[in-house]
């Protein structure tokens, strides 16, 4: 995949998250980085902010759930499978420290566990794979999200 | 406390919700019930749905994680301690199937709960709880909620 088809898929997802989850609109959710492997997301705090001026936990959690589906979404339709449904089916959230700035969630899927979902997945139509996000502040981890997510038809 | 002094309390909270956390306006987010011990939230779910037309699977944690937390603010108000805060440590949540509909939360914290809870939070400043919290749909628990809430100055 080349600059430019990355580019337009940044875009798609981006316009796909905004479409289909429009709380995604409220919370200012951007696709902010993917280079194949490693998908970013960024909030900005003020609609996110808490009662402490910090980021609120639930959007905290939205930030990270929704970096690992997007993750999954783009090698899905890299893999010609853009009809099959992904679904968070458990997720464990560890909040370390508050976020006091602007929200970044990082998921990464590296090729040998994106093939491991894929082979039941073509086999069964179905598979489940657990992912895990991170939330950054400068150079420390904030919040720690691991999620297991399911594609079915 | 009468029942109206509980109401006066609902209507505080919701007022507290929408002012210090600003996505539970966009969210529709509503202080459903409150008895003195258990706690329902709601929010409609054209602002919170998802790809599939169901509930977003972020939304269903915020209606939970906020359930836990506002039992937890209205029993730190009502012992006197409302300059407390009330941070969540870590959740854990589990989605047992979609939410066609409104989103409904729903937390009970015992008396003898609140005591323990209580206890080290006034000879320490500090004390931790564990709440569950469910959201159902029609009689059956749709997701399952676990989050450790830290209570201090």
């Amino acid at each position: 995949m080349n600059d430019n088809a990355r580019q337009q898929t940044v875009e798609q997802l981006q316009q796909t998250l905004y479409t289909d989850i429009p709380l995604t609109r409220e919370m200012g959710l951007r696709v902010a980085a993917y280079d194949g492997q490693t998908l970013q997301l960024s909030a900005p705090l003020a609609p996110n902010v808490n009662d402490k001026g910090t980021a609120f936990g639930g959007s905290l959690y939205n930030v990270a759930v929704l970096c690992g589906w997007s993750l999954l979404r783009l090698k899905l339709n890299e893999a010609g499978l853009p009809r099959k449904n992904i679904v968070i089916h458990e997720a464990n959230t560890r909040y370390l420290q508050p976020v006091s700035g602007e929200l970044h969630s990082t998921c990464t899927l590296t090729d040998d566990a994106l093939n491991e979902f894929m082979q039941p997945l073509q086999k069964k139509g179905r598979a489940r794979i657990t992912l895990t996000v991170t939330i950054h502040q400068q150079d420390q981890t904030a919040v720690e999200f691991t999620g297991q997510y399911v594609a079915l038809d």
